[in-house]
């Protein structure tokens, strides 16, 4: 597959094409003479093409999942002054890892600098037994392809492919500087607590077609399904404290501070209380900043205000650039 | 031992002691000679006795952890007109598994007869693998003590040794009642979620010399605790579908219902909606029918009205007995 | 009248209609000699049909009120390839008691034996003053044909005709079956509370043309129009004391557990808090049920999840039936 | 009886005793000979003293009540430096209208004035139907008494004898001039609603030896009771249009203005709206002057602020008088 | 400029016009010869008008803001049926004080009397120092001609041209009768709290081509603004007490009663508390009623009840005149 | 005086004491013979010591203000096993600036110290106009003594003399690293934020001889308050953008972030989320590791718990040291 050279954008009349794609749309409809073919709507990160199959339609179109990925092999057609591909063969690709962001919206950030950072993290906690925990799950083959390839979010802050990444190794960064004015706080678990404190997102949302809660999401949710997968990784690592995991399970199921926003429990311990709001601080600076930027483009030149957010229930101060000249 | 005859009660002047009590206390003394010893104070479900050891004092009352139950052996006497033992010998128990209602307060109904109720409702799943999940967990040696042991809750309702079986069945009761009439609702489902649903509570209330939330219990809470141990049973029943699997835990995530409660979901499948509020019902009468029996021991025959109840903020209706005579 | 074998759905050119409907709509017109004509649509439970009334068109016009029933004489005509009736009189049908069940959706229980069961209910309670109080009510002509005929809500539970008699039904059994299982609570009391807690509705709801709350439905609410209906019948039972009058009318003002549910006081009785979850369990399934079995036909097959709702704010788990084949 | 000479201030040795007090207490005792005696302690708004029985103790002891109201007859003596009353004959009196102001905190204005000045409210309606109501309601002998009588409430404001009727005529005049401000109001609704808005007081509280909420208050409330009380006299009123009759239930049941105040209702007239600003207006006025003026009183001179308020959950600014010299 | 006489509606082809208007609307167009001209839109509170302009195109367009106020020197034309003003000159008008009655919706009241009666309670006010303050206020010519022209909201009460002043003489009335009740209340304060609580109005919010809130409304508010304009005039009465200005910014800070309508103090004085309950009663009779005023413009004859409110969240009763014929 | 060298604990017998105290406590008192004499209670950051006065005693008494500052002039004496000071004269310190750590509890860290770091970040602010106007404020003598007195709160977080110092100074670390962080956001304006937004709690609380809010503190409140001081300094700075002064205000009018906490307006700029959250962070932090500490403190060395919290209404967690040895 070609898949880093053959964009959809790109696509001309005449290329051969045998690259991954998602599966936007199926059609399955009927020829005159009673036979059926399939119509496709093939998309990526660039763009969507219609695509059209004549042979085998019947199998291929059960075989299919509308929102999955496809290796499509075809030719690049025009028809009706519009560019589609004759397929010649569509197979799921399933279990193999695919680039997120050939196919969705991604961090402004490099994940490969993004996660070194991380670990330079991990390498500076004290503790060996959890560095070790920490370090044996960054090095999992699934949870670390699964954690460089999450939204932090569906909509509010992060929400694109390496989100997740992002929003961790932003937090770190605040972590270390309020550790260096608080020497209260235990450092290491305030580390922690920025890698695991949504990792259950890696479960929570789907981001494959498009980024969605899926049904085990929506009914368990990523705070439960956090300690799940610390959990699965505890019995590695015998030597932990049990109060040091029951600390970073208090860390998790506490994050978002209050019952309304879907902790079951309030924060006890003095990291807690400070991880919370440096989570806070993060995410609605993120947020806030993405209301303003998009109502800055939205709203015209003149406009000090964006519209009335919907979940905020009040506009927003663009303003004019303090600096500018 | 003698733990079931020798019961503090019971204890006279000139008997040998050798049984299970709960070291409620213990104060290590300096003799005028700068010698040392130790008093005790040793406690079952009937009362609490005194205890003196003079040898091996200080060695002793290292070893002996305050609120655990020991093995004591030694003499009753009478001293200043007081009953206590004179100490040969006083050891933690540990591991062993004591009857905790010969320790504490004891739900008044025949657990053994709770408990085959119960397996009796596994017997009627009709779903095989769903069922071998649960009779796995009830045979489970550990578990199986835990459960028959733990209380339903500190103060509210069934606030002893035996609460959660006897909440558990009863719950079972009206789940069946409730089944009956809604066919819409899956039985099994429903009759798993009264199992599961508070079982983390074998896990965040200590209930051995009294009945008190731990550290887990406090940082973790027993929603998280409940989802922790069915994931311990799920890998033994690879058979079991995933979406029962989170059906279960969902049951188990959202069953108090709203977030204040501490539930991290809200109710989202009929079952999840149903239990929510068996399970109220069932922790509601419990706890009213408790307040107004204490009320009405504690304000005396005439007083229709309860105190102003510190949690429900309102005093309950005694009232008069409808059918008295 | 012919109203049972006449339904709309059943009409033909050319039958001759004597029967019940209700007046969906009048329009007065014009002709263009001055003279006029009135168009009209008149309605079922199967259907609408127009009609057209030549002669003294002002007059009728002005006798008929949108929304009430009437009974119409007529022939059914073809015009312009649609059905409509040529009317010969129309008259306004005041006071008689016609079944709701021919112009609305309705229960699909049969209501004669869900009253039935209702009055074996009554039958079995012990006390005799408050069953024949009940029984009383029960018998009133006016009163009986509205608890027969009344919802039990304008859409979120039992949204229909007979939709109150049913919920009291079903609210009978689960109380039978909670009063089984906790002995403290008086079985009389939780009976006349199924009964009593809604009847309020059978004023609050016009159940004529379309379920709509009244105007004094809006202003003075069910929950007093229920206490007021009990008042009407208390004078006639003299024997019944003064605490189980009171008793009653607490477990019709509590019985929606909140303030902010309408209810002017919290339960304060063993009863009061019984029956309000008992309360709510019912109409949560009722309403649960609703929404995922409409969710299932308007999603498509695939969809595991309802649209957000908008009273609940949340999506709804549909999944897969775990017992299909 | 002399019950307006004879107050417990006044008495005096060897003076003969025939008035009427509260039973505030009542003690059986034995004599060393085995015979019975009963030791009372009587009370009015002046004070408390003690009395004792020799004869038929234990008769006269079962047949009264604490918290009633007795005649008494005896003559006062002096024991052990103190005054009591060596009761001859003590007997429950009951139906009897005693005035309860020679026995409770009272309305520090003339309740024959303020009674006369809301006749007057009645005779300036416009509504001949209302007034004839109203005037009726103003005309029976139990209601009027109770009227006349009853606290607006138990602690928070006018908790006394005759504050309710206090509270309507305060009412009444801001009503008024708010009527004049608003043609638009209703002024007949108004100044009923002023009337029957808390009118369910008269059966809520208890206020005889003391002001207390009663079961019948605490249970059904006096939002229902006051709909209760106008149904009682609606009857003997048909005239009455059936849109005023709600329109007056509504601004009974809406006066608290939300539903965490206990109104089942929300205002939902232009007159339920302004009926209750208006009442709180008079409450609140009352209840707060009333904590300023005993925050002066208990703080002392310098204090600027009384303590914390238990309702309030502040304190409230006593400050200077800005005209005193 | 002849502005009076020259409103909108009164234009016809051929006057000459010369006169303020709102500036509606501004669009730089271009000739097929490439040259520009400007078309307008002009209004004032009887309508709008087309306008054109062919010379100084850019210049004059750029000069112009939208939704300001411009002298317009011009021809009314006919165009294609429809009348227009050919524009020889139209300049902005800034800081000369139109009359915006003019040009926005006003109060029904005259606005000169209003003025005149607010003066009047100054007159009255028995504190030399506070009535100095509050005449230094009234006759400041910059904040008299805000104080005449603002409204007292956007869309809820008195939201028009004079609202603001409309609201405080009626305050003002409301608060005079309520101290005649209340003798307790320092009547100058509430007087004044009449006259100072919303006067950051004039500052909060916009309303020359329409009522808007502005940035620094937004932003600041009307509470913390009225207390800095009061704060700019304090420095000129030097005698006013220290207590007396505290409390009247108390009456500011306070006014709306609760921290979630935006007060950051709640009423802790007896004035603030009466006062808040007065403001309460104007702001909501005012709104109720033009709710219910709309609703029976806009529901039709028949109709006794409003749409739900999208604020109140409920409808509103509209009912039948009770006195009607 | 030698205040610094007569600290309460380092008095001695036989000293001539000359230093100023805080007068807490004064009694006028009688001899036998009528003549009068003072008892005293005066007090330092060390400690109470009593005080006699005989000469002048009524004169003297009424001159001075209990909780006020003096300078006391007297003689150590022993009389009773107790040192008190015969005293020979004392008078009131208004006015002078004492060193409040004198008297009152201080911050650990030194205030020089803090206030040079202040300055620095004033000097690295880029905006010259906000950089002179925010050195104006600093310099100016009486805000600055205020600015370096005063406690950040009673007793929530940073109670003591210099806490708001301390706090503002905390977050200005936290606020840079954040900015480094986030480039959106205006660096200049965080750094005012840090300064301004507690700084009406010069003016909200006393700090002489306790730490209390005083009555103008009470009714207008430090948000307020903060608003007012910096109005006063605007007028020295005209070239301050009209903006940012308005941002400026935004950012004290909306720190608390939410209206329950006493923000008359919700955050709506990106530096006043941030803000807001960088202000709950440190206050956070600083109260819970005060209330953890004082209850390893109270609790004792076994104890893994605090009490319950009264503000917070949960304990916290103390657990072990996770690097302790």
């Amino acid at each position: 597959m070609e898949t880093k050279s053959q964009r959809v954008s790109s696509l001309k009349a005449g290329m051969r094409v045998d690259a991954a794609y998602v599966l936007k749309r199926k059609l399955l409809k009927k020829n005159p003479d009673g036979s059926r073919f399939v119509l496709f709507q093939f998309s990526d990160s660039t763009g969507v093409i219609g695509g059209i199959l004549w042979d085998d339609a019947e199998i291929t179109y059960k075989r299919l999942a509308q929102g999955g990925f496809v290796r499509l092999v075809g030719e690049v057609q025009t028809y009706r002054d519009t560019q589609q591909v004759r397929v010649f063969q569509v197979e799921p690709l399933e279990g193999e890892r695919l680039d997120l962001a050939d196919f969705l919206p991604v961090t402004p950030y490099d994940r490969d600098e993004l996660f070194a950072e991380w670990m330079s993290h991990v390498d500076a906690i004290s503790d060996p037994v959890l560095a070790a925990l920490l370090r044996d799950m960054a090095e999992d083959e699934d949870l670390s392809w699964r954690f460089r390839s999450a939204p932090a979010g569906k909509t509010w802050h992060h929400p694109y492919v390496g989100g997740l990444l992002e929003h961790v190794v932003k937090l770190c960064r605040i972590a270390k500087a309020v550790c260096d004015l608080y020497p209260e706080l235990d450092r290491d678990l305030m580390m922690a607590a920025c890698y695991l404190h949504d990792l259950g997102k890696v479960r929570e949302l789907d981001y494959a077609a498009a980024i969605e809660y899926n049904s085990e999401g929506r009914l368990v949710g990523h705070v439960v399904q956090g300690v799940e997968i610390l959990d699965e990784f505890l019995p590695r690592h015998p030597e932990l404290s049990r109060e040091t995991a029951i600390r970073l399970k208090h860390l998790i199921v506490s994050h978002q501070g209050t019952y309304e926003y879907g902790s079951p429990k309030l924060p006890m311990s003095l990291e807690a209380i400070a991880f919370h709001h440096i989570d806070n601080l993060d995410a609605q600076i993120d947020g806030f900043a993405r209301v303003i930027r998009e109502g800055r483009e939205s709203q015209g030149d003149d406009s000090q205000w964006t519209g009335i957010h919907r979940l905020l229930g009040r506009p927003l101060f663009i303003g004019e650039d303090r600096h500018g000249d």
